[in-house]
Order: C-alpha cells, then structure tokens, then sequence
C-alpha cells in the first residue's frame, strides 16, 4: 500500500522539476524583451516553487489508472495546471485584498511595497494590482503553452483539450458564483456547496483525474461502471471533504502551516460551508457573534477567537469532520469496483488522506 | 484592386458570425454551472459585438498569402484573436481605470453599477473589478479553446501554436514595460517605442500575420527573401503607424467614434511616441503645460484643449502624421517583392491603409 505522503510526493518532486525547467525556458523570452521584466519574473517563480502540486498528481494518477504509462509528458501536461492554479491564486488574492499566500505576500502586496520603495509616480496600491492582473494573465496563457509542449501525441491532446477547457470555465463559474454570493449576501448552504462543486470539486479533483484519464485514451462517455464514472464517484466526495479541511483550516488553522492568516475567510465574508452550518446551528447570541465579525475587514485576533468559539460550540466543527470522514470514506469505497489498475487504486486512496488530513 | 473596406469588411462579417456561433455554444455551458451567470456572459457578448476585427484579419490574409485556401476554420482560428484582444482590454480598462469602451461603461464600470443598484455588500469598486478580472481570465481561456476547436487539422494547430504563444507573451511584456513606465515616469522616446514595439506592433500585426503563415505551413525559419520576413518587413512599419495614429485619435479624436473619451493617454500619464515627441519639441512654457496635465486623473476638457494646442503647436502632430505615411510607404513597398499571392497582396495594401487612415 502507497502511504499518503509516498502517493503525494513522488509526483511532486517531478512536476516540480517540470516547472523549473519550464520556467527556465520563460525566462530566456523574457528577457529577450527586457530585463524589466525579470521581477515580475521572480515573483511568480517564488510562487511557483511552494504549493502541494495536487492537481498534478490527480492528472498524473488519473493517466496512470486508465492505464497510461508513466513518463515526462504526462508529468508535464500534469504540471501545466499548477500553473492554471497560480494563476487563480493571484486573481483570487487581489480580488479578495489577501495579504498573504503560502507564506508570503501576495503578488499584488509584493509589487505595492515595490513601488512605494522606489518612490514612484501614481498609487502603489494601482501598480500592485496591474502587476497582479498581468502577471496572472501570463500564467494562465502558460498553462496551454506548457500543455501543449508536454510531449504527449497530438492525438492524446486532442482527446485532453475540451477537459481542460471545461475545468477552466467551470473554475471560472465557480468564483463568479462566489464573489456573486458575497456580495448578495447569499449565506444559505445549498449555494455554498455549489460554490463548493465549482470552485474546489471539480477543479481540483474530478477534472484532473478526467484529464489525464482523457490523455490515456480512456472514452468520453461517462457511463455507469466507466472509469469516468468512477473517478467522479471518487473524486466528488473528496472534493466535498477537501474544501471542508480547508474551511476549518482557514479559521482553526496554523498560519505557519497554511501559509495564510487565521480568519482570513471570515473577514472577507466568506459564506463556506463551515459558518453555513454554524450559522444554521447557533443560538440567537453566537449567530449575532458571526453576523457582527463576517465580512469585517478590520476583524482582529481576539474577534477571531471568538467566532472561533462560537463555531466549536456550535457544533459546526464536529459536524464538518463527520462530513469530511464520511466523504473520505465513500471516495475510497467508489474505488474499490473502479476498473483501474492496482497501483494507481493504492495510490488514489494515499492521496484521499493526504488531500483531507493535511495541516496546511 | 481590393479596396481598403473590403479587405477589412469581408472578414469581418465572417468573423463576427463566427464569434457569435462559439459564444452561442459557451452560453449552454455557462448557464449549466447557473443562470446568475447570464450577465456576465451579456458583457462579454456586448463587447465582442463591436470591433474592426483587425487582428483576425491580418491572421486570415497571412493564411491566404501563404498559399492556404479560404475555409470556416482560418476564420475562427483567427477570430479566437478576438477573444485574446477582449481579455486584453478588460483587463486593460481596469488597470486603465478607464470609464469607457467601444462608446459603452468599461466592464468593470458595469458591474460597479449592477452592484450599487443591487445595493449589495461590500464595495461596488471591489465588484466591478473582480467581475472584470474573471471575465477576462474567461475571454484569455476561451482563446485557446476557440483555436483548438477551429476544424484546422492538428498539424496545422502544432505549426501555429509557438506563434500564439509568443504573442501572448509579448503583449504581456508590452503592458508589463507600460505599466512600469507610468510608474517609474519614463518617458523618452525609446522606451515609449519598445512598448509600442511589444504591446502593438508585434500583437496587432506582424503576429497574427505570422499565425496565418505558420498555420498554412510556411517555414518557421525568418531567412531574408522569406515570407515570414516579408511579413515582418510589412508588418512592423505598419504597426508603428497603427499606434501612432491611436495617439492622435486618443488626443484629437471624436469620442463617437473612437468609443473613448478625448485626452485618455494624457489623463492616464501614458508615455505615448506623440507625447514625448511633443515634450521633446516643446518650449519651455509648452513643456510646463505637458507636465502640468500628464497623468492629472481630474484632466477636463479645458486642459485637454491645452494640451491640444500645445501638442499642434509644438509641430508633434505634424511630425507624427509624416511618420505614419513614411511607415505605410515603407509597409505597403515592402509587399512589392513579397512571396505572396497577388491578391494577398492588394488586400494587405488595403489593410495599411484602413489601419492607419480610420477615425476610430
């Protein structure tokens, strides 16, 4: 049996190979326009180099269970939508006014600080976020650069193409549907969970298994009993519990290990399926505790702690963990009839744990 | 002969109906994920209704001069151009923080609306400028799906490909050194020439002309007496007197019909080849007035007057206009010897001179 970290990590360390010889390529176009554009440049390779590669691995394993042969084109194709992932992240995080990503600030903070550094003309808060929206822009313009230079047959391209075009478009729906909840004030569950399926489920999950499943050969029809079907039977719940370990993260978790600020989802009225149920659960005194503080920009470490009490006591973080089991434990189940190989099946239910179990 | 209109209008019809046949099949899979997502596709489809579709006609007529044959699939495969162009300037606009385009609000100017008459949550600015980071990321994707979905045979996408993908490349450099430019107030000639170069020359022109080429199967090498060298030997004047002429019509031109208000370049503080032939040509009490306006966000139309006058009377807009008829001169020559067909060759005369002699 694959342990959850062995699963996770030896398709890690090759996609990030992939990437830095990837990026060395960039580097030389780049500079061929000028070297202006070398810290540009550098913050994305910054960004790049952190991150759990989880998509790829999904893409990777999935290739592999329909019965793809392991090499560096697929690791490549795979590593393309880590690409497609920074790029969201860095849209995301200007959208949301996050301060911080894995650690660091994020790219429209960095390009801020570099402007007021340098003492330049305009706002600083405007030039951060036109590094931001164009740098953003050129990772997703590299997600189809790096795919289709990974190697793979142009016939195994053809088939993959119309996966990784859906997957964009339905990430997209998944935050417009999001930014468009925040801004209504649409806190009920229902339209959290599609959030949910959209933003997260889809995206980080069934789509990369669809993928590299795609690029194997295996057909379009997702039929009941088909490998499609079973990478969705899979890959649907596990999506469910993922973005739940992340909602708990966001309130509960370490930012030396998440990378991000404790509460970072309640300031910016997040409505995620955790303060949905605390919401739903709380007596008339704690759900006015988490009215006062969502959406609160300038919400505090002591007002996190008390949302933070208020959805323990709520019951909503026993609630979500019983979810997360629960989903993790259908994931694994809808494998064990998957018409995938042995190894791939090992692995898939390692990388079940270790998208769900993880600290950051 | 063909004449200028007609080498324009008869892909631009083509092209449009193609855009509208793909935006028809994205409405489906849109409103699949919810009809909340029903205005934002309204936005997109009202920009995309409008435009000379310039880029898609220099891609179809680099296609027709390299030999390949009239067909559906050059012109979708030239109108995801299109696409690439609309991402630009949403993204454009908000960075811009431009009021206007093509005669409507600007994306992000809508969506600020639709947020105050909701009034919903949150900042209506903050809205506006996440709907237009979304729907732009969703024309850049849409670009790559269009092409790939164009019916062109996969050798065909495998030639055309790199050319995209430098193109994509080299407009991010060319907004990456404006932005920077404004900032760090840099504003010689040279350098508002190599962001003309990236962001213009290179993007409007000579790239799609090389798309068209590469997806016809003429040889990627650029030797001297080559088509991809003829092209660029086209291609780059061309452009040069592209831009030049938007600097006018930023200044001089009719608002109905250039779609943006008068004085934008100056109120923004961009660093245009107009503006800094101007400030280099200007006296002392000239130049004092440049400065006075450059980059003023409260720039009215008193000021623009001024700057007006002193742009003309500096003798800029002269020096200008000569520019522009020396660079097509040198374009439309450069087709003499060209290995083209004869009538790839009349109609690229006729697009020197409806790219350079419009009114918007």
């Amino acid at each position: 049996m694959t342990s959850p970290a062995q699963a996770l990590f030896q398709v890690r360390d090759r996609v990030d190979s992939a990437l830095r010889e990837f990026l060395s390529r960039q580097r030389e176009v780049l500079l061929s326009a000028g070297d202006e554009l070398m810290p540009g440049f550098e913050a994305v390779t910054g960004l790049l180099a952190a991150g759990k590669r989880l998509r790829p691995a999904f893409c990777y394993w999935g290739w592999r269970g329909a019965g793809g042969a392991d090499g560096p084109q697929i690791i490549r194709a795979a590593a393309a939508l880590e690409l497609l992932h920074a790029s969201a992240l860095v849209h995301d995080d200007l959208m949301d006014a996050s301060d911080t990503r894995r650690g660091q600030p994020s790219l429209h903070r960095q390009f801020e600080a570099y402007h007021a550094r340098h003492h330049w003309q305009g706002s600083p808060g405007a030039f951060g976020m036109g590094m931001a929206i164009l740098l953003g822009d050129l990772l997703l313009s590299w997600t189809d650069e790096m795919f289709h230079a990974s190697g793979l047959p142009d016939e195994a391209l053809r088939r993959g193409r119309p996966v990784l075009d859906l997957m964009r478009t339905e990430v997209f729906a998944g935050q417009y549907l999001d930014l468009l909840g925040q801004a209504a004030g649409d806190g009920t569950l229902e339209s959290a969970l599609r959030v949910v399926e959209y933003k997260t489920t889809k995206y980080t999950i069934e789509r990369p298994l669809h993928l590299g499943a795609a690029l194997a050969g295996a057909g379009a029809d997702a039929q009941p009993g088909g490998l499609l079907a079973a990478y969705s039977a899979y890959g649907l719940p596990l999506g469910t519990a993922f973005q739940l370990r992340d909602d708990i993260l966001s309130v509960f978790g370490d930012p030396a290990q998440t990378g991000k600020p404790a509460g970072d989802d309640v300031r910016e009225g997040k409505h995620t399926v955790l303060l949905a149920i605390a919401r739903a659960r709380a007596t008339g005194p704690q759900a006015a505790i988490i009215d006062r503080y969502l959406g609160d920009p300038l919400l505090d470490e002591a007002g996190t702690a008390e949302v933070r009490t208020v959805i323990t006591e709520s019951g909503a973080v026993a609630e979500c963990e019983a979810m997360i089991s629960r989903h993790v434990a259908e994931a694994v189940a809808a494998l064990a009839d998957a018409p995938v190989t042995a190894e791939a099946r090992d692995a898939l239910a390692g990388l079940a744990v270790a998208a769900t179990a993880r600290d950051g």
